[in-house]
């Protein structure tokens, strides 16, 4: 064993609903990994010392195993400063607002802490350990209620002047468009977020189209992406629409980011990405039918590779990144 | 006067018609200027020779001005290849088919020659020493027959993986819209081209449709992009439709530029720049109609300051850029 492996960070990504923590080595393995629930409706002070217990836990088990911990990165969702290190006002954790994070955590526990938004460190781990490894430039697009991205140029996280660089659900691909939540018309998001796919097939189902995914709404009182991916796999006829209207419009974001920034590869993540090979397929049909092949290579498309996990491994390896 | 004052790179900047070239310091001074023609009709060996006449001279200049000369930078039109120093397959170059361009004016030359894409150096001219003075990271978008763009990103040019990023004018902004010209359907380019207004004036006057720009077409034969904007700005009815929908899709454009990669400053070049505050006044509007303020703090819009002169200077000035 060399002695880069006898070093390991501690990750953790912390959501609305569970904190997830590992301790990873610089050559990227999953040492331990842990999850608790946030208890998010205890208030920050809880929630902060819920985060502390569990780095103490990581922390304990690394000195256990003969690791030398250099930093802790912790993930977290937006808004927030990574320089001031503070937690300004993420939608998704009520109550916090403009809370100095780091400097709480450097004040409990001996090690510096690294916070960054948690998007961009699923997209890191991605790119340092799952499906970006042994490429450069890499997007990762997460399919989820809404449309998340990360860049990676040159091996490192790419923000942008503003912090705003990698918003691609939200690049127009078409003019006057469909009303997308951020307000604009025509977003990519507004074509291909699990939140549109469920609202036009539950307006189809209304107006009384015939689809087998009434039973699954009958059934389970709501439908999910993977529903209507499950369904459209089958062959059913709605389903099959919905999925490959949205894969046509991924498609067209997946070449404006080409044609944009030229990455040698975009890893789609999250909900709609669970149908692997099926939206590979679909979004490589449609690109093959509308992209220019004077603009150059095509990046390869992936699925990620890493689920739930990316998120505290790319906090845990981008703390080696220097 | 310091030591880098004592530094002058030359660049020169190859066009289908002329050869720009000049003299320029380490901060920036242009010590001189000139344009030759590039005599394209009398073939490849002709072409190298005024090249190398033209270094020559400005060479002698510099020693005549006691500048120390670092490195020769030649900015060609595409397709070639940095790394071999080779001209591929210019589209405005008929005849060049692999030459080993920098080997040849290595030969002739007692300098360094470093050869890149004519947009990418006119981008980081304006970067360098015009328009985008102060910024890390900056977009330009050369508006012309199609649209070009140069991408700086943390002061440097940024051309992705495949060497094929900042195609921005290829961005589908309209999907399933007007055919482009690179086979694509929708792609910026084909809604704010000179081209593409040129075509819309004339099939509308064809059509029948009053306007000033009949006048100018019985006159010149032929309708350019300055004589739509100028004759928008003076009211015309016609003009003022078609260059304000060009803004509408360059706006969507600035727009998308800004969801992904966020770069502080946009810089228009190019014909239509020509208009100034005419044109940037027309794509604030569109963006405060269109865009959402979640997105963060808007790029600032500005109008490139260095004409026709970028290429050479950023042909020299990327030679001190290491």
């Amino acid at each position: 064993m060399n002695s880069t492996a006898r070093t390991a960070a501690i990750g953790i990504d912390v959501g609305g609903t569970d904190i997830k923590g590992g301790l990873v080595t610089s050559d990227s393995r999953v040492i331990t990994k842990t999850t608790i629930a946030t208890e998010v409706n205890k208030g920050v002070d809880h929630v902060i010392g819920r985060m502390i217990e569990l780095i103490r836990k990581l922390d304990a088990e690394a000195k256990n195993g003969g690791y030398d911990v250099p930093a802790v990165g912790v993930g977290m969702p937006g808004t927030l400063s990574r320089r001031h290190g503070t937690i300004i006002a993420p939608p998704n954790l009520p109550g916090w607002r403009n809370i100095p994070l780091v400097e709480r955590l450097e004040k409990a526990i001996p090690h510096r802490v690294f916070l960054d938004n948690d998007a961009n460190l699923a997209a890191y781990g991605e790119y340092a350990s799952g499906a970006g490894r042994g490429v450069r430039d890499m997007v990762m697009l997460t399919l989820g209620t809404g449309i998340g991205s990360g860049i990676i140029l040159g091996g490192q996280l790419f923000r942008g002047e503003g912090e705003n660089a990698g918003e691609f659900g939200h690049m127009i691909v078409q003019i006057d468009g469909r009303l997308c939540g951020c307000g604009q018309r025509g977003c990519m998001e507004s074509y291909t977020s699990a939140r549109h796919l469920i609202a036009r097939v539950t307006e189809e189902l209304q107006a009384g189209q015939s689809s087998s995914l009434k039973k699954t709404l009958e059934q389970n009182g709501k439908i999910e992406a993977s529903d209507i991916a499950r369904a459209a796999q089958a062959g059913d006829l709605l389903a099959k629409t919905v999925w490959e209207d949205a894969c046509r419009y991924l498609a067209v974001g997946c070449m404006n980011i080409h044609a944009g920034i030229d990455p040698e590869r975009i890893v789609f993540a999250g909900g709609m990405s669970n149908a692997g090979d099926f939206l590979l397929h679909q979004i490589h049909r449609f690109v093959a039918a509308m992209a220019s092949d004077m603009l150059g290579e095509f990046p390869d498309l992936r699925i990620a590779e890493l689920g739930n996990d990316a998120g505290f491994i790319g906090a845990a390896m981008h703390t080696f990144a220097g």
